[in-house]
């Protein structure tokens, strides 16, 4: 048997989810967590890397403790990691699941939000948080622009250059933008994602709103299959894990 | 003629708004930073004084900067000010007021809002920002507690003990408990606050979802006058002045 975890964090203070020598990681801060709890040689598996200073509202890991050493019940892990961790990663649920679950591999779909800030001054509250945008977006436009993602596509166009990934076709579930006040909350579902497609989605809705690319031009950015065509990538700190569904 | 500027802070890193000996304070990053763009014996009057740790999504200050020296338009003030101050204080708008106006003496009304983050496991999110209450808060019946603190009352039972001020007597004009997803937001509105009002406010109405206190007894306590039969104060974090009427 195995622990699912659902966890939160911030990720300001994080060079991303994936363990790295001589940089602070949640997976790293998370083995050091469990490590104390149950003895050396707990293994934690990710439902997916995040970049450094992408937050996460929920985050699915596996936990594996080493053998013979005796299990705590799964209602009470939370309380006993929340006592350890560091204050900007939370467990908020855990159940056990057979041994033959993964993390990453068994994930149905996941959904990302991003949030802008849109006033005309930063804010402080959103400082890390959000992506502060001073001139008026036009979310409507966006959000006409966000529909053509929808379906399954070839997203080599959204995919940061570089990416040794062959498979670049994905399906996207849900795209929209939509103001919230002072916010434009972008969200995206999909079965997978490229290597910074969220943030280069983001940046080419803005420039949707910016005039420099068409709403009606993204289907042929999406056929180009071109990086050059599409926007620039937003900023890591305004992206969130918002769901994961198995 | 004076600047009359609305600012957002993070209370987090301050020891309180009021400027301090030896502990950073909000009018003291504020007069730094206006003492650089302007030169020293700029003069810097706020709408109150917050406590450490205590937030602000609308505080309002004066400025008055040396004789002799040249105005910036108004309009641009935000911007030279939001380069040289901390990420964690932002000048949002700035206009021109007579040099009659009075930051302090010329209010009519607050607004201060406290939230409870009332989820079963702490949130990244929240550090800081608010109140973590892990058991379910009846936030119906918190509410119709609140309502009885509307009106002309002497609070004094709802002030922290040792402050010399005489006339306790305030009018609340509106006071609710209204619960959002996992958070339960606290607004009181008031001519006027005695020195913890809100906190010990936030307290009491938490006793009364605790049943320590009968929503129907809030009338008794206010008339009693007596600080121990209120509730415990609520720490400073999750309090934001959130609006200011002239």
């Amino acid at each position: 048997m195995k622990y699912l975890l659902e966890i939160s964090f911030l990720g300001t203070e994080y060079a991303g989810y994936q363990v790295q020598k001589n940089a602070p990681t949640v997976q790293g801060a998370l083995c050091a967590c469990f490590d104390g709890i149950f003895g050396e040689g707990c293994r934690v598996t990710g439902c997916s890397r995040t970049d450094s200073g992408v937050h996460a509202r929920s985050f699915f890991c596996t936990l594996e403790i080493p053998e013979g050493v005796q299990r705590i019940p799964a209602e009470a892990l939370p309380y006993a990691a929340n006592n350890a961790l560091p204050s900007d990663i939370s467990v908020i649920t855990c159940k056990d699941v057979p041994d033959s679950f993964h993390a990453r591999y068994d994930v149905k779909y996941k959904e990302y939000e991003y949030i802008i800030f849109n006033g005309k001054q930063r804010s402080p509250f959103f400082e890390g948080r959000a992506l502060h945008y001073p001139h008026k977006l036009d979310a409507e436009l966006m959000n006409k622009a966000a529909a053509v993602f929808c379906g399954t596509h070839d997203f080599k166009a959204f995919m940061a250059q570089g990416s040794d990934i062959s498979d670049t076709v994905r399906t996207v579930y849900c795209c929209s933008a939509e103001r919230d006040g002072e916010l434009v909350r972008i969200r995206i579902s999909a079965d997978g994602f490229l290597y910074n497609m969220v943030r280069i989605i983001v940046g080419t809705l803005i420039y949707v709103s910016e005039g420099k690319i068409a709403a009606d031009g993204i289907g042929e950015i999406i056929v180009s299959k071109d990086r050059m065509r599409a926007g620039f990538t937003a900023p890591p700190y305004g992206l969130y894990l918002n769901r994961v569904v198995y």
